[in-house]
């Protein structure tokens, strides 16, 4: 069931969708349109307690099945606090990872499944976003922008991943293209960023019909 | 899929149920039989968290889809990280609660659906045990010895919940005895806690075949 005026932003890391949400976000503002930016893992403090546990680098030992029900214990608090009821108060939801993202994480990157994912995320497929937009930044990209952008120091558990792991989850978010042809727009996130900013805002701004 | 040597108990609050477990490892070290006691959830670092987490009494608006996914991540660490390992070991792990607590739990008595906790459970269920045992207690009797005995003034999420959900349990785990009739062995426990300690204890004798 699709949920009229959630919008998601899905992409590996450094696409982009922070920078992205955060011009929309102005945009909004300055039309007067209704809505809440969140993210995922995370948004409420019972889903940001979820999302510490998993980010935690102490929990290096933590199994992928574990993790995966984690995020999406995280997504069923996240979605009735926060998301649902901002819908029923026809705000636009501008959420920062859904579903899309432990398909191609855990289903596909690390080898879970996506059909075992989609059967431990079975609640949440009540709520499916309208509209997902990923950002398609090749790996190596990526890459290069996570070397150069200043971390600050901080290093969660997923940049120890090794660049494998970057190229399947890129390859992850393919197949959800091939599934979801009519819920996810791709924009080439390869671009100047300025670039990449007006294609999203374009296709929300078109999608909510302004 | 059952394994072998994996024994679970079930039962509501004060069932008796760790007064069992604790004579049968008695039974077990005089008999020189190797095995593990553990529980769920729990039972290792990162399902405690998890424990702690769901057991966290500024958590009352946690969601029952929330609660069931983390009981299933909690299950999984525990599963990869002490149960299959004993097993592998040729030891006899004897488990606190299982799967069947989270589809009497949530799936019967929060009326999440057993459907829906089997499929959030789907990674389980590659991992049943060969043996539960449920010792079966009224909601009368349960809550009888509930009031009498000394909680220490400790007092979780659980014990605040009303008479009508202790009810609901019970007539989940006689729904699970429907479903499972060969895995479920029911103890009558509202008899002395002498005599259910030797019921149980010969059952678990019998079937691990001393």
């Amino acid at each position: 069931m699709e949920m009229k005026g959630f919008i998601t932003f899905e992409g590996g890391e450094c696409s982009g969708k922070t920078t992205v949400i955060n011009a929309i976000s102005e945009e909004f503002k300055k039309r007067n349109i209704d809505f809440i930016v969140t993210r995922e893992p995370g948004g409420i403090r019972i889903a940001e307690d979820i999302r510490n546990l998993i980010l935690d680098v102490k929990n290096t030992d933590m199994t992928p099945e574990c993790e995966a029900l984690l995020y999406a214990a995280s997504r069923m608090q996240h979605l009735t606090q926060k998301v649902i009821p901002a819908i029923k108060d026809n705000k636009i939801v501008l959420c920062d990872r859904f579903l899309d993202s432990s398909l191609a994480y855990q289903g596909y990157a690390r080898g879970l499944g996506m059909e075992n994912i989609l059967n431990v995320n079975s609640f949440a497929l009540n709520y499916l976003p309208e509209l997902t937009i990923f950002i398609d930044v090749t790996p190596e990209v990526a890459l290069k922008r996570m070397s150069n952008k200043d971390r600050g120091g901080k290093c969660d558990r997923l940049d120890q991943e090794k660049i494998d792991f970057h190229e399947n989850v890129y390859k992850g978010y393919h197949e959800l293209l091939k599934m979801y042809p009519d819920r996810i727009v791709r924009v080439d996130g390869n671009k100047s960023l300025d670039e990449v900013v007006n294609d999203c805002k374009n296709i929300v701004l078109k999608y909510i019909g302004r």
